[in-house]
């Protein structure tokens, strides 16, 4: 019998086709595996190149704002941005569309994605439209560049022994709503590259159960995670906290020697956003196994 | 009752929902409309950005031939950076897939992919994949980023009255098969664009009745067209070859000073490649109005 892709983890679907395509590592910084891919752009700036979709039942509810919806849809593409130590430059939008869908509900979702451009300083340069069979579901796909000065590019694969697991921000119960008011950590990102403070970073999209293992895997070692110190939002549960998944939250490693440092002008710079420490970067036999968060093909959840 | 899709052109609704979002035409060359966005590179080069979708069903049958589909999927986006006089370079695919879709199916799909970046000189460097609800169709977004030298771009808004208008190739009968065999016109674009000859180009993705409408209004003037001499697939009626779309040949406009050199230089560059004059561009107040090509929101076909 045939394999689904509802049968293996989305990892490991992406692993199997990636198997298939020829890539040129050599060519790029960074292939696929990271938050976003690294060309060559000039002597003092990589290229970020991005890749994102959100999906009608998936991703949010027909019936939820769109101007929310589309805020959202531009603003986990930010937040993967953010995350490399970069900035948003060029966006691609394209939208596949029930034949039956709402002119005025589509138009709302543009007037968000304008918004949250707006804010980030990103720009709409062209798209696509496509009809989808009926019974489908709206699918917004959104492509964009972006730029990082060689400096600031922070990778997850880069995570060194020793060193200190921080998130911002507080986890867990994002679909309560928030998950549509993504905040993504732009100036927070770029205040700790530009001070080289993280030794890898990533952030956090599929829950700190999900995430940390592939942040921690990506550099080769493991990880001790201290669940007592998870920053829970409000009313959220330890469990939450991991696995909700959708916090867009910054998970970053610090060698231990600067980490008193980052703490005071952390709290100079953004006193409104708590860091918390959150595990340690530990050799691969020496690793918890975390398992959870969000995987879009299981079959149950 | 609320407009929906299908009410309107796919053009209008582009209109509409980019009347919603904050362009910034003075940062790029031009924004959404060409084949290709273009935006500053360095001192030679533009930087050419696009991103298509195809879907199961609206542009491939579900027992299409995997590889075939992969193919199709990036070779539309190779014709669009042909049809600005530039190359592809980095790839980002975004599949929305059904939970209960085949892995070996999509695993061909990436072989197909693959052998056609391999042979148009463009790299996958990311993705994204996602699930969507059951019932729903196979969705394949690329995105990618060319690069043109500034003295080969070609737009399509830059045509002049009196120029003549030529197509690559033969047009009609795509959904014979051959819309999943494109063959990008990189090469003859290249050599056309090097020497100058284009006063305006595009690709014909949506039938010469859809796209030649196009060109001519983003250059402010209109068309006639000679219908008598439009290169007939074998078998196909001027009829089809109007409004079959998904040709993927070039649709340029050449200064009639430069056509004689025009002819004698094709032939030995492409022998096995007809170009043919198929109208006349011309002031506005004196254009054709031809109807007819593909138009994905369409509630009849």
């Amino acid at each position: 019998m045939s394999l689904k892709v509802k049968d293996i983890s989305e990892d490991a679907l992406i692993q199997r086709l990636l198997g298939k395509i020829p890539l040129v590592p050599s060519a790029l910084n960074t292939g696929p595996g990271d938050d976003c891919a690294v060309a060559p752009l000039d002597d003092d700036h990589w290229q970020l190149l991005k890749t994102d979709a959100i999906v009608e039942s998936v991703h949010f509810f027909p019936t939820d704002d769109a101007r929310r919806i589309g805020w959202k849809a531009i603003a986990r593409v930010v937040s993967d941005f953010a995350a490399m130590g970069g900035r948003p430059q060029w966006f691609l939008v394209t939208l596949g569309i029930p034949k039956s869908y709402s002119v005025e509900k589509l138009e709302e979702l543009y007037i968000g994605m304008g918004a949250c451009l707006q804010t980030y300083g990103g720009t709409l340069c062209g798209g696509e439209t496509t009809s989808i069979p009926d019974g489908g579901s709206l699918m917004i796909s959104v492509a964009a560049t972006g730029c990082v000065k060689k400096s600031q590019l922070t990778l997850r694969s880069t995570a060194r022994q020793g060193d200190e697991i921080f998130v911002t921000g507080r986890l867990g119960g994002s679909i309560a709503g928030r998950h549509l008011d993504i905040t993504p950590r732009l100036h927070e990102a770029d205040w700790l590259t530009s001070q080289n403070f993280p030794s890898a970073m990533m952030d956090l999209s599929d829950g700190l159960a999900k995430d940390l293992p592939r942040l921690a895997a990506a550099s080769g070692l493991g990880y001790q995670l201290d669940f007592s110190n998870l920053p829970c939002h409000p009313g959220c549960t330890t469990t939450q906290a991991l696995n909700d998944g959708e916090d867009y939250e910054l998970l970053f490693t610090v060698n231990p020697d600067r980490i008193s440092q980052l703490k005071q002008q952390w709290c100079l710079a953004f006193p409104d956003t708590p860091i918390t420490r959150v595990g340690t970067i530990v050799r691969i036999d020496e690793s918890m196994q975390v398992k959870g968060g969000w995987d879009h093909f299981a079959a149950e959840r």
